[in-house]
């Protein structure tokens, strides 16, 4: 059976951005399935205590750089978006409206709409623009971030994530091991080959 | 000039100790100088409003397993101390009292006896034990411990760790370029061989 990675993402991540333009790679070398969670990150941290990076200053002060770094490193685009943070709830939900197997190339686009161009996608004309660059009608993505289904799902998402541990985003799960950050991406690759397991008497 | 690296270090620090092991190859690699600082944690916390991993109890959960893994990855040992944190000040002042040129042997001894075998290097018996296993005079040690110059090293390396933006541990600087964490290693081992210049006109 192949492995499955599930991934929940929370949009005014930035270290969830990073990890969605490398997930599906890595996924495909690895020969899992990959399932994108979207959440809220806000209810995360009400329930476990943890709080956003920029709550201590110096943290906020050094994020930037690191982002630019890890950008460069992996040579993908990155813009300091101007509203921060984005409106959660709006853009997930969009996520969750689009037809499942369009969520996954929608999630990725909105994560760089915001991230990789800083355009403030909790925006109804937003959302309808990174819907459209990637196929979809943004009236019914819109129009479907209404249904009580979608609102479930990302509740039900987040109490999901709470109740296995999540603190922060990105996080991973294979089957019940957790990676958090982007920067567990390559750890979580060598665990995928089997590579970490236990010593023989360890 | 060879460049130069700063390695902020804190004894209670479990990544601290992932990146003592890996530290000293890199810099080789990289033909960069290294320095050795030892820092007080938990002042840096006190000033800049940080709070230790296991503040958040899902994140405190969660730090173990992924210890363990990293652990695996780098092939290093690792146990869980009983004591903890350790008492940062003890072990600090220690590492600052012996001989310069045998300061990074001991740090990493002290480092290696506590995360990866759980000793409480903080009693001065541990202090005695690590000492002679690196074929320092642990009375000398701790004695030096108590000296005024060694004391307001510990603090003045803690209060230029915070000036300059530290947060957390381990911290690295590549002149004012901040890294911060193991799982900065690689990226700041590519910054040193001249790979991540910003692209022109960006």
């Amino acid at each position: 059976m192949a492995a499955r990675i599930e991934f929940f993402w929370e949009p005014s991540s930035p270290y969830t951005y990073i990890a969605s333009t490398q997930i599906e790679a890595l996924a495909q070398r690895a020969g899992a399935q990959l399932a994108w969670k979207p959440m809220l990150l806000g209810k995360v941290f009400e329930a476990t205590g943890n709080r956003m990076n920029i709550a201590v200053p110096a943290k906020a002060r050094y994020m930037f750089s690191d982002l630019e770094l890890l950008a460069r490193h992996y040579r993908i685009p990155l813009k300091r978006p101007e509203v921060f943070p984005v409106n959660s709830v709006a853009v997930a939900r969009a996520a969750l409206a689009a037809p499942e197997s369009q969520q996954p190339a929608f999630a990725k686009a909105l994560l760089r709409a915001y991230w990789g161009e800083g355009r403030d996608t909790g925006q109804p004309d937003e959302i309808r623009r990174v819907a459209a660059s990637t196929g979809l009608d943004g009236d019914a993505v819109l129009a479907g971030t209404q249904q009580q289904g979608v609102k479930d799902r990302l509740r039900s998402n987040t109490e999901e994530a709470i109740a296995r541990g999540v603190f922060g985003a990105p996080t991973f799960f294979v089957g019940e091991q957790m990676f958090w950050g982007c920067d567990r991406l390559d750890l979580m690759e060598e665990f995928l080959a089997g590579k970490l397991a236990a010593a023989a008497g360890a």
